[in-house]
């Protein structure tokens, strides 16, 4: 069989071009962990303060934790999104609504790291910035699911 | 070279179906969570318990905690299967081999989290659930990397 | 559109065969962390010491969690990896560069798990062996988005 020739070059690019940016948003997450380990001097292995002997183990910080929460909370989500967007051009989609389905995920992923981990905003904020991928991808499913039954 | 010319349909299909099964039942893991947040009232940001001044912050519910390590599971587990099933597909594999590991996959995966994280069933129960997958990733993982070497 | 036609057979072999020792590579991680759960009698779950009744739950033992949060690292990098990777084989790269880009990934991922979870060596050690692949998986996104950009 020729597996990928009836795909549409539009989806196609739209689903490379915004998980790509979405790698990078998740790579980025280690930056900002990083640079809240440094401020608040909460390192969580031995080896990583050998050089500094005043230093303790700290494995609760709370500006710590918060980052780690986002960066689970993009493994949980965004990498089913990469799985699932793929699955979803391959069941021929309408392009109108593939291709800004792809945008809404990539946004909104990008607003919940913000609201989550660099501006702490209130509720709903961070609880729609969630639901809009969360929804697609589960649409996405579906959709690919009965067209692979 | 052309890439996918040589793959088999069932093959295929199969691969594509119940991995997006997994997907949803990956994603179904966060309203297992947040039903379990809500049930034993353990909320771990504090912008989300802003309007309920009388709770607290609380991050060691072990029914929580159940359901998270089923999740994190899905991620250490399900996510490498994705990635590996579709380079077995690759290496042109036994149609018939090949789909019904897809399923002893997906199934099992299925049993993973109905006796961790749903209704707790004596062990072995969750080592077996958890080995078929682990083993048949193993399996594709070999043959993939002895038909690309 | 004939997606995969233009693709360098030798990077994508290179690809499918560094990507699946990595899968093999992650999925040692759980074995890795089974032993020293045995080792230290450090069980999680009320389930898995049923017919131990003198063990208790215990969830901060310094040598399982290493190993877990080498784990959760290869998930925070290498499943990022495996889709940029891939991406990046799309957007036709330099032959040379690729393969050994790849090369380079593998060989850092399981430095990296050498020197955090097996034998613990001073810094920088894994701070090298994690950014190689870090720096190395930034520069194929960052290449991606141009080119579908």
């Amino acid at each position: 069989m020729q597996l990928f020739n009836n795909i549409n070059e539009d989806v196609y690019r739209a689903y490379v071009f915004w998980s790509s940016v979405l790698v990078v948003k998740m790579l980025v997450m280690s930056i900002l962990t990083g640079m809240q380990r440094f401020r608040k001097k909460a390192f969580v292995n031995p080896e990583d303060i050998a050089t500094q002997p005043k230093l303790k183990i700290k494995t609760d910080d709370p500006d710590v934790e918060r980052v780690r929460r986002a960066h689970l909370n993009d493994l949980e989500n965004i990498l089913p999104f990469f799985v699932i967007g793929f699955f979803y051009i391959l069941s021929n989609p309408n392009p109108f609504i593939a291709v800004n389905l792809f945008r809404a995920v990539a946004v909104s992923r990008i607003a919940h790291t913000l609201v989550y981990a660099v501006v702490v905003i209130p509720q709903p904020a961070r609880a729609i910035a969630w639901l809009i991928p969360y929804a697609s991808s589960f649409y996405m499913a579906f959709n690919t699911i009965l067209h692979f039954l």
